[in-house]
């Protein structure tokens, strides 16, 4: 037992649970890049962005002087019902990779969304009910976001009207069956109730949507209703604030035990989960207090931060939106059928961004196959079911583990699990039957993408 | 906060889980009738139960003398993967109910196979490998058993082999992809191969298969094979040995604030979770030491409790398992189709049914669509998306509940939630749908299955 002096899974007490977000954008040298109005090219006011979102999120938006913004207690209740999230030490993981390596998870897949994804949904529907809106809108694709906003929603009594993929909505019944459950109201997209989907209906007679329709409907039938507004679950700064409720739970366990992680590692598709686990110990390095090796993976078949490109951009296919400063592939982008939907953006959180063009981020990008490989022996010794996204993270660990085992280096390595993949059993049954492919684009495809870039 | 001194969710330390499992057949004033072999109806010895079970197993299975069993080290260090399971405080069901009752319940999903199965599966395929064993067989009906197993198999690197009821491997492939990806072998049944398989299959061309036949086939397959035993997840002493850690755990947590339930509420299939929680304050029920409400809740399309009758009878439709003791419709009942396929077993552990007879424990019985209607009014402010077995036991928690707030009484309310319904989507879109039917057996259809009761 005394190999187990560190317990399994680190719980903190509730009374050790954080009782503000922590804003990283505070403590940078380098600011990320404002949003840009799409029409005007000019940055966006707060009266611009109040048009499309609530008023309090728009604050939290473009603050990046207060370092602390605390969480109201209504949030902090409903974080008690699923959080803190357990920090676990992978004994068995570890002792099957025979590596020197210290390996801990922050598991957040222990709630019913399955992800991280509550822990701003909650944050944003508290703050539509506190703006007296009757409810809200948003888009879904793989579907986690989706359900996560439908728990908040049913919690505050809010109606939730979610644009699901159409695609998605006819591939995963279950996914939006736990929506319906919540009580959300979820139309496929592109659907007949928007001028947006009528038109594309239209013209792509049979289409099966995509993610960058589903915003637009959603942002059109948001802003069309008094009562109502837009959400969104990446990418956004105010999405990475609430998400640093990970980092900062993950941070004090650590330190309870005098745990100091050499290498930090999440996946990356919108940047969310990642720009919250990193939070605070990028906030120590950047102010020179720490040197940890901090690492975002993302998939071989989306590589936006390691091929893409650090310039301005649309964040949505429709070029609605505000445009973002960001390390993108350009908005035509349109990465291979990839299991892992939570990764198949075209550019990156503009924070994230802004770290790595400046050095404090590095990336990797690893194929599919490898990850569900990963995935597997990981599920085999350590338990968890792990979605196809959070795999990537396993994924890096894994091999970084094993570099120490090749150099006998005791390093302490931290990764972020972010959801379980019970909804992604189609993905798995294809890794089981052995019919899944690798695809990385061509260096002539990714530059035609980006010839697309608007001229900002 | 000062409402909330008692913390949302009460974790134990890894240092204060159990160290062994409480037998409660030990302090069981009349002990549960022993299993009789069917071939000569007396009753079972360790030598014909360890053609079949692994031989620790079978010790465990006919001790009823000692109270408690030392948990294995190995075991424990599992367990500490995904245990001490929270006990919550069900704040946002009880101010949604508007009642004065305290609302506990175990939760038991949070590990991949999404049940408290996997306290009993880890255990028997511990046994299975110390014994020398290549693998084990079972079968699987909903499917959360079997999931179960393939990781606790998995993890000590034994085979494992699932006879999976036709109809579910066909309408559950997600399940069936869980267990395939833990490198379990899952095989629809009735299969090509086993000889009753065979039979069955030439008898009746084109069957979808039943539990009876599953266990038939994975008995057989067992005893054909020199180095696999039969493995089975419920109804059997030592299952709910294993499952007492849950209670054991629950009374801990509940003894640290100085929490004493009124009435502890479980969902009763074959009994093993039932079995489990109560066990520990079962014990001190018997011995005066305290005064519990004890109530089981069954489905009122399967009622062994409620309408059945204590008789010996067949555990299995195929009459090839021993013949136990037991509150039972008769082996040859079928139950109406019924969501909660962990619920609709003819028969009733044979602890939980001498329990019941000595009036020690009550039963209840509730329709299906009141279950699913307490599901979703729990998911949506507990957060937590229940199975539909689970579900039952909500239900009566929420009926006692509401008692309460009619006559103020402030009792404390423990019940079990024993899982997660990821898996379960099919039945909560017919729920959605409102295309959910409830059945009750006529008091005719009770009586024929009984007429069949062997003669012991």
């Amino acid at each position: 037992m005394d190999k187990h002096k560190v317990p399994y899974k680190i719980y903190l007490e509730e009374v050790e649970m954080p009782k503000a977000w922590y804003n990283l954008r505070a403590d940078m040298v380098n600011k990320p890049a404002p949003l840009l109005n799409p029409a005007t090219l000019e940055p966006c006011t707060a009266e611009e962005l109040e048009k499309v979102f609530c008023s309090e999120l728009v604050k939290q938006e473009l603050d990046d002087v207060n370092p602390y913004i605390e969480i109201p207690e209504e949030i902090r209740n409903f974080y008690r019902m699923y959080r803190p999230s357990p920090l676990v030490r992978a004994y068995c993981l570890e002792e099957k990779l025979k590596t020197p390596a210290k390996i801990y998870y922050k598991f957040e897949g222990n709630n019913t969304s399955g992800s991280h994804k509550l822990n701003s949904a909650i944050a944003q529907a508290y703050f539509a009910k506190e703006q007296g809106l009757k409810g809200v809108t948003t888009e879904t694709g793989a579907g986690q976001w989706g359900t996560a906003l439908s728990m908040a929603c049913a919690y505050f009594g809010l109606d939730c009207k979610v644009y699901m993929v159409k695609v998605s909505y006819e591939q995963k019944p279950f996914r939006r069956e736990v929506m319906r459950t919540y009580g959300a109201d979820v139309t496929p997209s592109p659907s007949m109730d928007t001028e947006i989907g009528r038109e594309i209906n239209a013209n792509y007679p049979g289409t099966t949507g995509s993610l960058g329709c589903a915003i637009s409907e959603a942002v059109e039938k948001a802003t069309s209703m008094a009562d109502y507004k837009y959400v969104l679950g990446s990418v956004l700064n105010l999405v990475m604030l609430h998400q640093s409720v990970i980092g900062l739970e993950a941070k004090a366990a650590m330190d309870k035990y005098g745990i100091k992680p050499d290498i930090i590692i999440g996946s990356a598709g919108g940047g969310s989960n990642l720009g919250g686990l990193i939070a605070p110990f990028m906030g120590e390095k950047i102010k020179g207090k720490a040197d940890y090796r901090i690492i975002a993976v993302e998939p071989e078949s989306c590589p936006s931060f390691t091929r893409g490109k650090y310039a301005y951009d649309f964040c949505d296919t429709g070029h609605v939106a505000p445009l973002a400063k960001m390390c993108t592939l350009g908005s035509e982008f349109i990465p291979a059928a990839n299991h892992a939907g939570g990764l198949r953006y075209h550019g990156m959180s503009a924070t994230l961004s802004q770290l790595y063009v400046d050095g404090l981020l590095e990336a990797v990008s690893v194929p599919q196959t490898s990850v569900f490989e990963a995935a597997q022996e990981f599920a085999r010794v350590e338990g968890i079911l792990p979605a196809p996204e959070s795999a990537h993270a396993i994924k890096a660990a894994m091999d970084e583990a094993i570099k120490c085992r090749e150099t006998g280096e005791e390093k302490t390595i931290l990764f972020g699990l972010t959801g379980t993949g019970y909804f992604d059993m189609v993905a798995y049954k294809k890794f089981n039957d052995k019919e899944m492919e690798d695809y990385a684009p061509s260096d002539e495809e990714i530059k035609k993408a980006l010839e697309k870039l608007p001229v900002v």
